[in-house]
């Protein structure tokens, strides 16, 4: 409510482009202000991510925010991503074309996670390094940010997020998610649900009722959602899904959390004044 | 969680500040990273505020941020604030000196509550033109927001948000709030339970709950909460109550809303792949 003086949906750091978008057709800049949650319990990974972008409310689109690397019984590389398109796009490009053409180290060559924490946050520092500057010229943000999670046989599962500097940090036990985007409406469920005893049928009911409530909040974070689901151990994948507009699980989950938050309300004691 | 990067609880316009706090002994100023919430209903006002202050995480206080003006039977306004803490202060304090000297117009003398609303707009204006330059020389930020509502005899009850600017916005029957401070984690509820016919006690109920949620996901606002109640018509304050960190009330509604909640979760239907 009190952001009318902001103009909506255009990130703060871009007065020069927003002018420009007023006044002549340049293409804007598009943000993923997205939302992206990866859990890690004991039980596995679930992974999702919102497909929404924008350039400006006028100009929102679709694109996939989730790459899955895998080699079957060897290696699981779940990722998700937020910030500027163009900058993570060719982050993730750069990780694959190493892969393609064997450029060691590359990402199904390293031998343990923290490895690939250190790749990814390389190649997002190489790419801002080339870009950032030319943007920097026109005010606008080369700022991304990942979360990767996985499995490399002989390691156990990890979890880490990737700052927009190229540095990360790692998942602990006591917080075992991270979040990258629009977090706040989605976090107190989170919170309120997930451990490292969860299982991964509540983590993935836990991050889908957290998409619900943000995209309730924020027009800007919207289906279809990217969800992924990795079972520890197993080295393979386990499932992944799109949900989109017409899910009817997406539905009857919405409308049940809606009925089940109301009823908890209706059943708070009233406070008596005296 | 992805805040790792920026220094906590430090209002990120200040990297100056900041350093001279780590290795100069200079009192920071204070800021009400506050959560301030005020809803009106047909009933009438439900509004509330924390009492926490931060100037860094090692400095937390407590200061009032709700200041009521009533004379019965003819008017009630009820303020609530947030932002530089010396800011909202001086403004409240012009607009009291105003009333004591009788320097018309002022606050008990305008006829109507969009000349409440001005009269707090232009005194903020007044105190941030007089200390905003200063401030900026070393990167502070003079920014405040003010909510007022209330009734003066002869006009319905209104509601309004004062932005930093000095120019102020009216609540509409569709969004029946207004929320200052840190608004994201307890906007859900009030979205989902406030509208023109929610009865003033699950209005309480509603704002205490937000309260609830912020507070535990946000450090830096924290009990205890001034709350203060108006029925429509009256021209009196009908209740105002401070809840503290012992109040039995609050334990009891944040263990029922903690419970209901995960109810609420148990009962979602499980997603099945296939």
């Amino acid at each position: 409510m009190n952001d009318e003086n902001v103009p909506l949906g255009v990130p703060l750091g871009l007065p020069f482009c927003w002018c420009s978008a007023m006044f002549v057709i340049f293409p804007e800049p598009i943000f993923a202000m997205t939302y992206c949650v990866a859990t890690m319990i004991d039980a596995g990974f679930v992974f999702a991510s919102d497909s929404r972008t924008n350039a400006g409310v006028d100009n929102i689109s679709t694109f996939r925010k989730m790459k899955i690397f895998e080699q079957p019984g060897e290696r699981v590389l779940m990722i998700v991503n937020s910030g500027n398109l163009a900058v993570t796009q060719a982050t993730i490009n750069h990780l694959e074309q190493a892969i393609r053409r064997n450029t060691e180290p590359h990402l199904m060559s390293v031998q343990s996670m923290y490895d690939v924490a250190e790749l990814i946050g390389a190649s997002l520092r190489e790419v801002r390094h080339r870009d950032g500057p030319f943007l920097m010229e026109n005010n606008i943000d080369s700022g991304a940010n990942f979360i990767v999670g996985g499995q490399i046989a002989g390691e156990a599962q990890r979890l880490f997020m990737i700052y927009a500097e190229g540095n990360f940090i790692e998942a602990m036990p006591e917080v075992p998610y991270f979040q990258i985007g629009e977090v706040k409406y989605g976090k107190p469920i989170i919170d309120r649900v997930i451990a490292a005893g969860t299982s991964l049928d509540d983590a993935i009911k836990c991050v889908l009722v957290s998409f619900d409530s943000t995209m309730r909040s924020n027009l800007t974070v919207g289906l279809p959602i990217d969800l992924a689901c990795y079972e520890r151990d197993t080295l393979r994948l386990s499932h992944s899904r799109r949900f989109d507009e017409n899910d009817s699980y997406m539905h009857t989950l919405s409308q049940s959390w809606n009925e089940g938050v109301r009823r908890a309300f209706a059943q708070l004691p009233n406070f008596e004044w005296n």
